[in-house]
């Protein structure tokens, strides 16, 4: 399985996601799922990618030998991020469907892959878009301006709280963090190291592509920070009216915890 | 859809529910999904459905009518909480089988329920099941406390987190509740009113049974308290390295938000 996510805020584009494949739970690998097609200062790219590896692969491959070939449509040459959208969307259907007449006539593997693809072409904004297997694609708006794929609940509960259009590139990349760590434990399937791409509005390439593992210091400091700042959070809870009072939220703050709740944190 | 959550703590048990049914978009309606069957200083059981509505009032009404009528085992009969769950499996199954039998025979109608069941019977511990639609059972144990049916992935990752045996039940049921606010927030199909019970061990009853709806004053009051302290929590997460420092944790809780963040927590 996989989680995926992208934002869209006013400031420009922010990409996270996993890097555990499996196609049974013993068989587990670790793939790149985050895919960057850079052309400083003329377009970006970047590619989020679940579903049958296989088909992803050969549609990342497809996108290399139509760039390097006579192909007219490729992602150096489509005029605008809706193009690039459509001609993902017929790549993806095309090696669906080559995929499944070559299957033997009984298979029930599901060859279909989705995408989320983010970007900006010089010229026009930045642009989010979901396609879909069937080809068929969705953008982000101001009303939605997160777009996810895979494992996608656990997470989504964090990204409805906090994704506003007027959030900092970095916010929202800090709040795709802790949704993805939130899916990571409690999904086995959603695991580490996690790919994070930053898209600045105009800036027309990458400005920050981290690879952050379990021990990488700052994925460590944040996820123990979450976790701590969510035990304090949940601690200053109001109480029910049958429970012994307690002090107002920013005594409580500064207070030492409630020795009952304390042992209900460990993590 | 339904979200149900039920949790088993040191202290007791502890069971929540929402409300809302849907046979489609737009047929959607209000339901009690938390059954309290209470035989003070006796036994207590709870029931908490998800699934074909029908199945469960037929299952609901048996269960009235096994406790009324000659039939030897029933809620007030059984002996151990395994043969309550085991009478259950056989109960739902059977409800099942009915159904179906007496549905066309094209019909692709799922009559299938899923039950939680909590309670204690004296002499016994007290004790939580999962019974599912094929008549089989699964227990809580030490390492999974708690058990979900219906929506239950938005609202996992904070059990996750937080339930331990050590806690409080007031903490567990202040849990369930965030857990299944989260849940409505990200998700149509599960809705308000939310139902709570406590079955603090060895009382042989519910000691508080709560009916919270978006207006109660104790629901709204933890509702405003939460999306304030995540937001407070998300405020004081680590910056990246490329980002102006920040004060230390405890002072930047004092200190007033960074303009820039604060715009992206608008709830």
């Amino acid at each position: 399985m996989t989680y995926c996510v992208a934002i869209k805020v006013n400031e420009g584009l922010v990409f996270a996601a996993d890097t555990r494949t499996s196609a049974s739970v013993d068989d587990v690998r670790t793939y790149n799922k985050l895919h960057v097609f850079e052309f400083p200062g003329e377009r970006v790219f970047v590619l989020l990618t679940a579903g049958n590896l296989a088909t992803t692969q050969t549609v990342l491959a497809q996108l290399q030998r139509d760039m390097a070939g006579p192909a007219p449509q490729n992602l150096k040459t489509l005029r605008h991020m809706y193009d690039v959208a459509e001609y993902l969307g017929q790549l993806i259907v095309r090696v669906r469907r080559e995929a499944l007449a070559a299957a033997a006539s009984n298979s029930t593997v599901d060859f279909g892959t989705t995408l989320i693809l983010g970007g900006q072409i010089q010229g026009e904004e930045p642009a989010l878009y979901l396609v879909y297997p069937e080809g068929n694609h969705i953008s982000s708006s101001p009303e939605t301006p997160f777009l996810q794929v895979g494992e996608l609940k656990y997470g989504k509960p964090i990204l409805d709280r906090v994704i506003r259009p007027p959030l900092s590139l970095e916010d929202a990349a800090r709040c795709a963090l802790v949704s993805l760590d939130s899916t990571m434990k409690s999904n086995l399937s959603v695991g580490p190291p996690l790919d994070v791409a930053i898209v600045p509005r105009n800036a027309l390439r990458i400005t920050h592509k981290l690879r952050l593992d379990l021990d990488t210091p700052y994925y460590a400091r944040l996820r123990e920070a979450w976790g701590q700042q969510l035990a304090s959070a949940f601690r200053n809870l109001p109480r029910f009216e049958w429970e012994p009072p307690t002090l107002p939220l920013q005594q409580a703050a500064q207070a030492p915890p409630h020795p009952t709740q304390q042992q209900g944190q460990q993590q």
